[in-house]
């Protein structure tokens, strides 16, 4: 019998052990459990033992670590509060509005004096900047000639090789030629909605939605007809088609992987079906796919690009989000578009620097966005556990809460009549930013519900926030009541 | 009597005897005249004195250095071919439709095979690239940090404050808290046009304007109406003022400085009847100054900006046009409206990466910028006369040619009937690339007129390209006639 052997048999039986403390009641939600060393002394096993044991358990959700303090049993999922209600279908195409409100919360967003849950954000604590530092360094000495050129629409091979080969691992093809690099997310957002629809024309966006999606079909004067999401289960398939029966849609512009704000990643059964509707309607698909890689499932979900057997699906995303949003490095893989979207990325803004495309492409090859990314997930997945928990605590009865799949969003359903957009001046006062659900869609559906970013991690002084924002709503509700 | 008195006295008199040399046709246009070292010699003078007489020469448009070669007695007015004409007002708004043809020439641009008088791409021979490398280097190493914050709309103060010092120099006022950094100019002009027009309205733009200006009202859902430029007065006033009271216009979009196509500026007088008669309609002027910097006469020429006197001056330009356009440093400063461009600013794509915004103040305020200005003035101007000429000598006769004041573009208007359209293709079999002149209006006015970029340096190469694009355009004129 091998060592290795052994030791499974070991942390097996600690892990079984442990797992009926938790179901029993014994280790009540929110306990730390004993320290690894601890826990090694005391049931006499190597604390690799102990280590393999606790990392089963936050496997099965039993426990979760946490940041410099330890393991602790997670919440149980009854003591969060129930999920929103999805939106009706809506049976005409609106022009948008909301730009100005969009602005004030990226605003927002950079005051260093609010509590910060409004716009998307994610919090600057865990980025690995030195080591980008270096790269791009490195990177600007190498690649001096190419600050000088006039490169139009140029798309670094290293960069383009690198998302090609995650795609790979991830169970899907992406050529390497076919990659577009952009200023970040939201101008490839804008490259691909100008490649399928010109100013007048129909866009179908899930309903609720991303505002920045809503804000750039505003800007190019597109209208956008909304089909309901389910928190849980993503867009309604039966509404998509009712939609694409009714109207001169140009485009569905969608959020299939830890969708904003509600969170939910559709699955591969239905990314199929949805890709297959599209295209028995001959409608483009431009898919955000920011989110993908911050999942809290075994696995990275896969695209609906993944589905896609006639080049129709436009898939848009952002290395730079999620590792160094200060670099503004995005990119596009545009299927059967891609020259006309390689133009209009020519005469949005020319191209993306040379030097950042090479050092995230360098960064993502050491291995290290790999290893961040583990790190985020894992902390975004349980500091979501504890905001979801202080909301059910102090938010008023009623309350409703979603269950994300990935992102670091919590969309808040408050009671029918609850007004977020003044609730959102309410908690500016108190030095918090939300984001107002009403921004979520064009016909301001959802203005009883609120976003909130969970990236920042938990502290005295967030749940001190997540108090104060639970007695305004408490007001508003009695007050309306 | 000291020396600098002198010597003072000796070049004006070596000048003075240079000119009447070359006035009366001893010296004739086209040759080359002594060297440095060899007229110290002849004339018994400090080399310092000749290198002055020779350069108060090219002050007064007598002499032209050639790089490499030496100093060149200039050719006279009279045998440059005569001017373009001017376009006739319209009287209705008109969408545009040029975003197709405006991404190929992008395109031609980047491809090495062709002899690239297309697009408005500088050469890329002339810049600092090692020394900007090294310092973009610099700034990544000490701002790593900066990476990884989202940081909405972050201009960097040292950024902000060598444009504003730079203003102070050229006689008129930026407030550094005024500066927006954009990536690059396309974008500022972006961002300036939705900051005051909604889709479906009216802006005026010069007839011919730069075409990418019209890529931006066409993406925007915009109507444009074109309002006659002169090639040497620039936009007509007369007009303007027709436009303005019969159309709803929101905005008027300029290039008052080394315009593209036509490469003339604006007095300061005339800038000043244009900003108040503007202003009397109420109506903003984004201007784009991008080519204010290489100018051919003795002093940089005043933005529009510098006679606002309500605020309603939107100017955009970019300092990485000229020296690093694999930077993508663009800025805006908006006047009244600043607050409003900078929330545009930050959704049309969050912000300018911090460590390219100080590479280029740092170039700045280190006096590279400056010296690097003088270099490409002192090259574009002598370029211009080298291909104006090869023009006049190859193109059939009845070709007219623009007498630009700033910029590197030749405006080539060829006889009526000329087709632009099928020249460009012409050419391009030839392996050389142009801009047709259709492409700079939203009507298709213009095509019978052709842009040639002359920022490549003058070579053997580039007179054959100019002699193939003669015979192409003789053999087309023959054909019509």
């Amino acid at each position: 019998m091998t060592r290795a052997t052994a030791d499974h048999h070991l942390y097996e039986e600690l892990a079984t052990w442990l797992q009926s403390a938790i179901e029993s009641g014994a280790l009540r939600p929110d306990t730390r459990v004993p320290s690894v060393r601890r826990m090694s002394q005391q049931r006499r096993v190597s604390v690799a033992t102990v280590v393999q044991a606790y990392r089963t358990l936050e496997d099965r959700g039993l426990l979760e670590a946490r940041p410099q303090s330890g393991y602790y049993v997670r919440p149980r999922p009854g003591v969060i509060a129930p999920m929103p209600r999805t939106a009706a279908p809506t049976d005409r195409p609106t022009r948008v509005g909301i730009t100005s409100l969009a602005a004030r919360l990226m605003r927002e967003a950079s005051d260093p004096r609010l509590v910060a849950f409004g716009a998307g954000c994610p919090s600057p604590g865990i980025y690995p900047h030195e080591r980008l530092g270096r790269l791009l360094a490195a990177a600007a000495r190498e690649h001096s000639t190419t600050l000088t050129r006039y490169q139009v629409a140029h798309t670094v091979p290293e960069f383009a090789a690198q998302i090609a080969r995650r795609a790979l691992l991830d169970g899907y093809r992406v050529d390497p030629t076919e990659i577009i690099a952009t200023n970040g997310c939201i101008e490839a957002l804008t490259i691909a909605l100008r490649a399928v629809a010109r100013p007048g024309e129909v866009v179908v966006v899930e309903s609720p939605t991303y505002f920045n999606i809503l804000e750039i079909v505003e800007s190019l004067g597109l209208k956008a007809i909304e089909v309901p999401a389910h928190p849980l289960e993503g867009i309604s398939l039966e509404a998509l088609r009712v939609a694409l029966e009714n109207h001169p849609v140009r485009a569905c512009v969608l959020i299939p992987n830890g969708h904003n704000p509600l969170g939910c990643t559709l699955s591969d059964e239905k990314k199929r079906a949805l890709v297959t509707l599209a295209a028995d309607y001959g409608v483009p698909i431009i898919e955000d796919d920011i989110y993908g890689e911050i999942h809290f499932g075994e696995s990275r979900p896969r695209p609906l690009k993944a589905f896609d057997a006639t080049g129709d699906v436009i898939l848009v995303s952002s290395m730079s989000k999620m590792l160094a949003p200060g670099l503004r490095v995005g990119w596009i893989a545009g299927g059967r578009r891609h020259e006309q979207l390689r133009d209009l990325r020519a005469i949005a803004s020319i191209t993306t620097p040379v030097v950042s495309q090479v050092a995230v492409a360098r960064f993502v090859a050491s291995g290290g966005f790999d290893h961040h990314l583990r790190a985020i997930r894992r902390a975004y997945h349980g500091q979501l556990q504890l905001y979801a928990r202080a909301v059910t605590e102090h938010f008023p009865s009623g309350v409703r809460l979603s269950r994300p799949a990935g992102g670091f969003f919590l969309w808040v359903e408050l009671a029918p009549g609850f007004d977020s957009l003044r609730y959102h001046e309410e908690a500016l006062q108190a030095g918090i930013s939300i984001a107002p659900g009403a921004i979520f869609s064009p016909r301001r559906r959802f203005r009883n519900c609120v976003r909130l970013n969970t990236s920042t991690p938990w502290s005295p002084r967030i749940e001190e926030a997540i108090a104060t924002l639970g007695r305004l709503a408490a007001t508003q509700t009695r007050g309306a009541a």
